[in-house]
């Protein structure tokens, strides 16, 4: 076997497919976010806008969460050096998990290392241990959900993207008698839409399922604390189980669940994923329920973010972009093709020094392609100014403009 | 379906069998490690010294540590904000592969958040591409190096523990063109005992196979700079890929694969649960830096853990504990009872101050229950004698040592 000719083919093969990923090495500068060092191949070094960050709210650099982090690593040091049940547990991350089931209104709370892992052990683990489980998933669910399904071994239905007329159609298809969980999210990530959590929560209580909500990019940026779009429509007590994240709109990193203690306990108690890893530094708990506090008291920073979200949408609109229609914060500019992508996002590095990620195929569907543009409430009236000139500039240059109209 | 009552049967059956897990909160103390602050329930708190930790060498609350991770969350903040292919990619990122290639004498590295994730997405990703793929997994290999070889979708054989015999006859009765990986540990965790790197590279070899190291619990302690036994016995080139963590002797947190450049760019690439997950924190990575960084030039802490080892290996022996007779630094004691072990635990906390957590059930089989004794260069004679009188009294009451006698 030719282990080297077969990897190169499928690198090859990436790369014709224009896919293949190259990381833009970036030093983030606290304080002046969203603004940031770009560092070129060949040792060159620019200042550029990033306008593709999930640090959504800027926490990343907020004053008490980094406090808190300096704070933590003086009094208890860097790692635990055990897995949660091997001296790994610290009192940084019972506070953290007692402050995320108090935003979620949920009886208890679950911290993993990162959102891709909280979703692998939950849904993995639930759907394992109910036999003849029936896992309906919304077609566009995260990667994370997926490999959690999967792992789970349970049947898996998925149902149209936000439908519940579809959902309800395939659970009222099995024995009534089986259980069943219900996974979807509340904002899909490269779309920006927002699932009609009252409607699939009614199908799901009509045959009662379990009901998996994944909020990682909500939480912190919807609902008066920041409890997400459950929280904004008072529907948080119809969601068994709601997942987040830490590492988006709580800039830090790791993944959690909340819901009734039992099942926090299951899964705590069965997650190969959970249990055999070392558990989140002290400090990244501290940080992390710092900025969880911070978002739950001041409303402030959602309300400037989405007023950036309105005004950026408008000069899109006025500048005849292709932006797909969303109701979130998160504005996809639909492109359609990988290399004109690709193009895009170098030229607005190169000519404009803004940083817009292009993104393709696995992550959005091939014809899909995108920039995913999330104004966030440190981006300026001159910054927004200058995306969209930018992009003027790139369109006439690549000519994507004629494309998407032409479609 | 009655959800609650099929759980709460689940965690009956744990707790009936002892092997319910009840997490230890604990208060890390920068500057006085292996002493820490245990919390009770009620709210009492006590002094204790932990002989558990995967800490192994103190780096958590190493000064050099601490420095660069300060000075990073100054510099550039929390969290990054992005995936590393989204916005998620640092310098401090680009600077801590470059080293960990360099501690392993690989041309390159790739980092994770977690080592549980670097085996999933390493051996998952490479036998999934790998058509008609034969993965031989050595019997004690850890849980996650287990699911990414099932991920992998690739047939599994699996080799008697430590036994290239045994390998052998198994990668001899299957067709000669398949593509191979060999997947095994240096040091294995629960038993403390080493591999036969070089007789299972030979084997691996003769059959044209990939060879897959996991040093987790041998990087940073063994090796002139720390690389691992690998380094130690002169046979780093011999495995095609090293696996090891930034959780356990680096003092951080995060895993990490290190090998060819075009196996690196394969999983980068391919690897859904590296590709949809946050970057970790650029502080972390300057951490773990500074870890590494602190331990390829000072063979020190790796000489004072060893006398250490040698020291209480010896005092053990001389009060007659059962321990394992193990090569390396991790000293089992095999209590075989899961009820008693988690006793042993419980009175060596309150009759001792002493806190070594209960090994059961998955984590070692039922029968071969244990506490896991860890010492490291911060443990004092005076911490060892403790221990030992500890064990002494301890054994006394519940009588495990006439069980062991017995056996």
């Amino acid at each position: 076997m030719d282990y080297a000719a077969r990897f190169e083919a499928l690198i090859s093969e990436l790369k014709l497919d224009g896919r293949y990923r190259t990381f833009v090495e970036l030093e983030r500068i606290a304080g002046e976010f969203p603004s940031a060092l770009w560092h070129g191949p060949t040792g060159e070094t620019r200042h550029v806008t990033v306008w593709c960050s999930n640090d959504y709210l800027g926490m990343g650099q907020h004053p008490d969460v980094l406090a808190a982090m300096h704070g933590a690593i003086d009094d208890f040091g860097a790692g635990t050096g055990g897995t949660r049940n091997i001296s790994g547990t610290n009192r940084q991350h019972v506070a953290l998990e007692t402050a995320l089931a108090d935003l979620h209104g949920k009886e208890a709370a679950l911290i993993f290392t990162s959102g891709w892992i909280s979703n692998l052990a939950a849904l993995g683990t639930l759907g394992k241990l109910l036999p003849g489980c029936a896992i309906f998933s919304d077609a566009l669910n995260h990667n994370s959900m997926i490999e959690g399904i999967r792992r789970s071994g349970a049947e898996r239905f998925i149902f149209r993207h936000n439908d519940p007329a579809h959902l309800d159609e395939l659970m009222s298809a099995i024995d009534p008698a089986r259980p069943k969980i219900v996974a979807f999210e509340s904002v899909y990530s490269m779309d920006g839409d927002i699932a009609p959590i009252a409607a699939i929560c009614d199908v799901a209580e009509k045959h009662g399922a379990i009901t998996y909500l994944d909020e990682v990019h909500a939480v912190g940026l919807y609902g008066a604390h920041g409890g997400g779009i459950a929280e904004q429509q008072g529907l948080a007590d119809r969601l068994t189980i709601i997942e987040g994240t830490l590492a988006k709109a709580f800039g830090t990193m790791g993944g959690y669940i909340t819901g009734p203690a039992l099942l926090m306990d299951v899964v705590r108690s069965f997650a190969d994923s959970f249990i055999f890893t070392t558990s989140m530094c002290p400090h990244l708990a501290a940080g992390a329920l710092a900025a969880v506090q911070h978002l739950k008291a001041h409303p402030e920073e959602r309300a400037e973010q989405q007023a950036n979200v309105r005004q950026l949408k408008a000069m899109l609109r006025a500048a005849d972009m292709p932006i797909l229609d969303s109701p979130s914060h998160i504005l996809p500019l639909i492109i359609s093709d990988a290399h004109l992508c690709r193009q895009t996002s170098e030229l607005l590095l190169t000519r404009h020094n803004i940083y817009v990620q292009p993104i393709n195929y696995p992550t959005v569907a091939r014809g899909q392609e995108r920039l995913r543009i999330t104004p966030t409430p440190f981006h300026t009236e001159a910054h927004m100014r200058a995306l969209v000139e930018g992009l003027i500039d790139v369109r006439e240059r690549l000519g994507w403009h004629r494309l998407q109209t032409a479609a």
